[in-house]
């Protein structure tokens, strides 16, 4: 019932993550409404792709630098730590670390997690990519920053076996009760690991 | 942390209806990984407005044809009852009546429905383009298909009383359980329109 060009406009936006064919309708319709929107967004996309990338060595979000290349503004920063690296799952994490400051080294990220559903094994991580990562940069310590997921943990526990030969020190992020979070509401599995991930309290 | 083209983006997403920052930065992130998704949408947009808008008559989705006129397949399909005029609030809504093979007349999208705490009153409506409709087409019924909400309840009793003089026959889409549902989960509401709205039942 709607115009070609409609469908397949829809189409493209229900690739978007979380975008089903409702959202997608929803998205389409409200664009044909808002000309300037629709111009602004189609002007922005068409540039995007040659100015913005994956950062090259690590897959954050970097911009294209005269010689074509990407590398983004952590990775060119000569004051992080080059010797510690955190492994994270999506750009996503990798800004919620970057915002909370606790982190002085820098970062790869894998851009997915092991998931057998989806037919995502071990030959579809870039394990290669982060061994070539930890020899160039003379990386000493890994944190994988996975979640503490299903997919997060059975990837955190690939990335320490195929790591396990290169005499890097590894540690995983702590899992357990949340800042603020109230004990009795916690699900049995954090306060499981909140107890077995104990640290010793030392009287000061 | 991200390059200012990227926040120019999540800015233009966020206007995208029910897309708040992180879905907008979700999408971004997601855009700036996949080139190819990134090139085409960014191509469909750019042409979308040159060739896609409301329908001048409507508001549903219309091409623009050789003259730069848009009106929409139902407004130029001679076979529909010209007389009979269905108003929604949203496309969508046209759509799904559509679906339902129901309507044999033509429609009129309001776009908005009248919501004061969202300052959208009785001037914001198109009432004036409504009126205008009616006498050029010579409509005799008009059918008011807003959603049974406090906001579609209240533009219909507007309608009702901006049409009251110009002589059509008007009716409101019934309100009640829907097909299929249980009554025992209707809500009051519900239940209360569907024993105010009850119909004459007569043996065959």
């Amino acid at each position: 019932m709607l115009p070609e060009r409609v469908g397949r406009l829809m189409q493209l936006l229900g690739r978007l993550p979380g975008v089903g064919e409702k959202t997608a309708q929803r998205f389409a319709l409200f664009l044909v409404g808002d000309a300037e929107l629709c111009q602004k967004l189609g002007k922005e996309l068409g540039e995007l792709s040659d100015l913005v990338r994956p950062c090259e060595r690590c897959g954050n979000v970097a911009e294209v630098d005269a010689t074509g290349h990407a590398v983004c503004a952590i990775c060119s920063d000569s004051r992080r730590d080059q010797a510690l690296l955190c492994v994270v799952a999506r750009v996503q994490d990798l800004l919620a670390i970057e915002r909370s400051g606790a982190m002085r080294g820098r970062y790869f990220v894998l851009g997915r997690l092991l998931s057998p559903l989806d037919g995502i094994g071990p030959a579809e991580l870039p394990i290669l990519a982060l061994l070539e990562r930890i020899a160039t940069d003379g990386v000493r310590e890994v944190i994988v920053a996975t979640p503490p997921s299903v997919d997060g943990e059975a990837t955190a526990l690939l990335i320490a076996r195929e790591l396990s030969t290169s005499g890097v020190k590894m540690s995983r992020i702590a899992s357990g009760v949340p800042h603020g979070g109230d004990l009795e509401y916690a699900d049995q599995i954090t306060l499981g690991r909140a107890i077995d991930g104990r640290r010793a309290l030392e009287p000061r």
